[in-house]
């Protein structure tokens, strides 16, 4: 007979808790044993053997990268915290590196800060540690400092995590939504409205089951690559809260310029279209949580392409439609039944707590 | 008779909005009205024209500061918002330049991340950026970079700011806790647990009450004359969460040194000290905002206390004890009547939500 031992307990601080109490928040001694226990240990090699306020490395070291630092803040809010393709944890890592990137950004450091609900189990807590933790290896980055804070039952949901990013800018690189002139074309990176698909799935209120996953990925390797073959590229964006929808009215006016989209070379799931159809949603407002717009002037607009459907993260890429000149904010949208409608900015919400 | 014209209502996106709705926290029209008129609005001239997702700024720039970058983040989840002697918003100012200088750091960017709950007022909010607005002026930072969240009523107790913070470090400046050798002197700049102790009776739980106000204030102008004062520094630490006790163990364990301070040299207003009388509280776990603890090394003990003397943010500065060969880690107190204590590590928690 094949005897299996238990599975030794998971303590903290040599007693085993089940859930996060108050004291865990309180910059004693349980706090430090939180801390230790399930972040140091799920971050371990990158964090250091002495915890200091902040972290500290050599400008030196940055400036071998690039002229330039960028720095970018997102506060995660999602629910439910596990969904499929992804959970809080891997979302507040890409998100970071992605708007990192869309700057040209080379991503190197981030910091971590969690507000959670008293009550949390320790283990859920640890699942996104450690998910926290395979993403950062994956993107290549360090999360080098943070900070814990627990509040009472009630006072929050579960758990909010803020990532903070720096990254460096190679010299010469200049990206901008007002950089936008009238014949760039407009690409996406592939299937637009993943992400709030899958977490308006996930919710379980609208009894609905499909198999559509969260498209949440680091992107800074396919924006290499696309800026390797596309150096003139003009701006890119991600297109998370508000969708594709948002940003080109961004960038619209932004630039002054009007957008001309058609909506068959929009790239759809055909599960997502579905479900829009059924919910009365608009897929250009869907979150995408591994998707960018990108404008590059047409003369690159082929090398773009062809850079972006060469990488796994870039399957399904479309040049989508182009800047022309006209009413400066304008987007519009030249549809399957031979109309033409105006994408408007997203006004009001579509769904909350998306990320 | 004296007509006066009612005040003007404030708008949102030319619509009177009294609360933050979930369509503010969409990532669309709504979301960029209420930053504009709230945050822009308030940080004016620190924001720039066109808002892209990240911060840039020159690496030749930080680099005529010093040589190394500090990096820190901290989440403000305190209740109430406002109590005497500052508000959440300052503190989120204050608290992350304070973390950046206690490394020895010049600070000089700040990211802001606000989760706002469904309901919050508008003019709160206003009073929160505005607060933060005038703390960044004072310290000579800047915010450079922010997101907003909205989540539904009842997910998260009004709101919670993350605050990130980038500075740069000398050449040849090495603070450390793990710095501290047998002979060191220990200062503090002023008396301890205000903050901690505004707090609790701003909660009003107690019906106690007090004149305390909290000693929120940024402290890198202090630091930046102790340390021209007392060039060698072992390490400077300020006394938040946990108090003056937590602090004093994580240097000596760090250090591997014992610590003796002397409950006589503690300064302390008598209304604090009244105050933990009643509640049984121990003054030395209570939080501070605006107190550090200094080592130095003998030679310069003098000097340092001098220093922290002369400063508006150092009155009452004391020597309050000395790092001495010891079993690692221990902290003790000469007491009033002449016993002597440990004083542990915070083990559980004194008062949730206090920063």
């Amino acid at each position: 007979m094949n005897m299996r031992p238990p599975p030794p307990k998971r303590v903290l601080g040599g007693v085993f808790i089940p859930t996060v109490t108050l004291a865990h928040g309180g910059g004693g001694k349980a706090m430090k044993d939180l801390i230790d226990d399930v972040f140091i240990s799920a971050f371990a090699g990158a964090a250091p053997e002495v915890l200091e306020d902040q972290a500290r490395f050599d400008l030196t070291m940055l400036a071998t990268h690039g002229d330039r630092l960028a720095f970018t803040t997102d506060s995660f809010v999602v629910d439910p915290l596990f969904f499929p393709g992804g959970d809080i944890g891997k979302l507040a890592v890409y998100g970071t590196v992605n708007d990192l990137a869309v700057g040209g950004a080379k991503p190197l450091y981030l910091s971590c800060a969690v507000v959670i609900e008293e009550g949390m189990q320790v283990e859920t807590l640890r699942r996104i540690a450690l998910s926290m933790a395979e993403a950062v290896r994956e993107a290549g980055v360090s999360i080098v400092t943070g900070d814990t804070k627990v509040v009472q039952r009630g006072a929050c949901d579960k758990i909010f995590i803020t990532t903070t990013g720096i990254g460096v800018i190679r010299p010469g690189l200049e990206l901008g939504i007002d950089h936008v002139t009238p014949g760039d074309a407009i690409l996406v990176n592939g299937l637009l409205g993943d992400h709030g698909a899958a977490i308006l799935c996930a919710r379980g209120d609208m009894e609905l089951e499909t198999s559509i996953e969260s498209d949440c990925a680091a992107l800074h390797g396919l924006i290499e690559v696309l800026l390797a073959a596309a150096p003139g590229t003009r701006c890119i964006r991600d297109a998370t809260r508000g969708g594709v929808a948002t940003v080109l009215n961004e960038i619209a006016n932004a630039s002054g310029v009007s957008i001309e989209i058609d909506e068959a070379l929009t790239p759809l799931r055909e599960e997502v279209r579905g479900f829009c159809e059924i919910l009365g949603l608009d897929p250009l407002y869907l979150a995408n949580e591994g998707k960018i717009v990108v404008v590059v002037p047409p003369e690159e607009s082929a090398a773009a392409l062809a850079a972006l459907s060469g990488h796994a993260l870039g399957q399904g890429s479309s040049i989508i439609g182009h800047a022309v000149r006209g009413e400066a904010g304008r987007v519009t949208m030249q549809t399957v039944f031979g109309g033409r409608r105006i994408v408007d900015m997203l006004v009001g919400e579509q769904l909350p707590r998306i990320c």
